[in-house]
């Protein structure tokens, strides 16, 4: 059996199709054009496949709402041909099989949750810091969705003293994104993030505005794991900055001992690496699938 | 057929016995001392009362993993005699009943999802601004719990440029409660909150870090409705300000009628008014018996 994966990025569009049992067996990348350009793409890479299910998680915001008639397209987006585009129902309209459907961010904790770093557990909120930052939430078992579904890459945030940057998210200016995002990296030190050497002042700085979104969602959500992902953290100097500065943040408020005495076990990397929203996408998938035939069998 | 609900708070503990309906037909409450002097009363309250479950929602920390030999205790806490006190068990051993065990915030956001202003949705976050601030989150139709429970009090906050004040947290110094319960506000001014004039400073100070948590909220979680209580709320000229300065600050990001056209309905104040908590503790006692009656039958 196999289970078909769409990771929709901003950038770059991912297909790949897996086993149940968590295995990416095959994959393409090309990237997000116009959905004229792109989606015959995807939709071709799945042909004669014989996936039985497919996953989706997509960059948005996007509509989650069960039962509204736009429930599975995207919603106001600046990428030109993808605002209010019928990202789910275009897919329908070939395949004939379950589908999942989820922000990228909340694909990719759930993939976490199935096969990765929270893996058993019932709650975790994984972070992508790249070109922006979002937050997928794991709860009791279940993404998060509510209203719209989490954005907490855009939160207010406390400036660090020694940091003048304006930000640049043009919605809120110096918000999350606006501050701590990789293009803002750049735009503050005039040159690429991965370009800055370890030392440079430039990874406090960051380690500071991850840290203090960190402690905001483990004080608001009180997830079991807080996975951080996406390219910014590919710098590997990051995490035991923001480890340190949220145990300093939190100042002993919270007495639970993964945060007091294994801090290097709750805040981590993804488990699936890189590819955590493919993984996410293909667990989606695998829901999916598992979910109708629950619904065939009563 | 009766169901017990128990508020315990700080400084009070309000005792009631509701109907399945969400109708309290009896109330108590006295002081919150050392449990010694406390928990006799509570228990006695209920002898020949033959309520057949019993809700509590309580101050905390509290301990609410399921399984673990301290579920049912009050964690830390400065109050004289409360520090892991085995709340749920001293009554365990005088009733053998179901209990429902929760935060006093989980406990009014989900009584508010039962009978109160989110009626029939799947999600909505409670905040209380009294004494202490406080948030409980229902989130597709469960309480969140996760490490601990949610602690969204002490979230750092931006400062309010014309507020010099220091703050009042020993843990965060100058983090959400530390800035805008009810004792900074009499800290801050000189006088009681309830004491200065409508048209006084104090509020639009006080709008400006609330909002700041419910705009933190929405992005976060994305609840289908927020609402806020506790003493500080009976201010009525907050909630206007609040909700101005939410939509201010989320600033057209998020596309959805609820923010954009309906705010004054979208955040709003207890529609079980100032006993959210004990109905709250109703709902969960209910929800108790519900879940025996369910094991019971399987």
């Amino acid at each position: 059996m196999r289970i078909g994966a769409i990771e929709a990025g901003g950038t770059k569009m991912v297909c790949g199709i897996g086993t149940p049992e968590g295995k990416i067996v095959d994959r393409i990348s090309f990237p997000t054009e116009h959905p004229d350009i792109t989606m015959p793409k995807v939709i071709a890479y799945f042909k004669d496949t014989k996936v039985e299910a497919i996953g989706i998680g997509t960059f948005g915001p996007i509509n989650l709402k069960a039962g509204d008639r736009r429930y599975g397209s995207i919603t106001t987006t600046p990428k030109p041909g993808w605002a209010h585009y019928p990202f789910l129902d275009q897919l329908r309209s070939q395949y004939d099989i379950p589908f999942g459907w989820d922000t990228d961010v909340n694909a990719a904790a759930y993939g976490e949750s199935v096969w990765g770093a929270a893996k058993g557990l019932q709650s975790c909120m994984y972070y992508t810091i790249g070109t922006g930052i979002g937050v997928g939430i794991y709860s009791g078992g279940e993404l998060v969705h509510g209203l719209v579904h989490p954005e907490g890459g855009h939160i207010p945030v406390r400036r660090h003293l020694a940091d003048p940057y304006p930000g640049r998210c043009p919605y809120h200016q110096d918000c999350l994104e606006g501050m701590a995002a990789g293009p803002a990296v750049e735009d503050r030190w005039g040159q690429k993030a991965g370009d800055l050497p370890m030392d440079h002042p430039a990874w406090a700085i960051e380690a500071y505005y991850i840290a203090q979104a960190v402690t905001i969602a483990i004080l608001m959500n009180s997830p079991e794991k807080v996975i951080l992902g996406g390219g910014v953290m590919q710098q590997r100097q990051l995490l035991p900055l923001i480890q340190d500065e949220v145990k300093r943040s939190l100042n002993g408020y919270l007495q639970a001992e993964e945060i007091t005495k294994r801090m290097e076990a709750y805040i981590v990397t993804p488990g699936l690496g890189q590819e955590a929203g493919l993984y996410g996408a293909l667990a989606l998938g695998l829901k999916a699938w598992e979910e109708s035939r629950r619904n065939a069998s009563i």
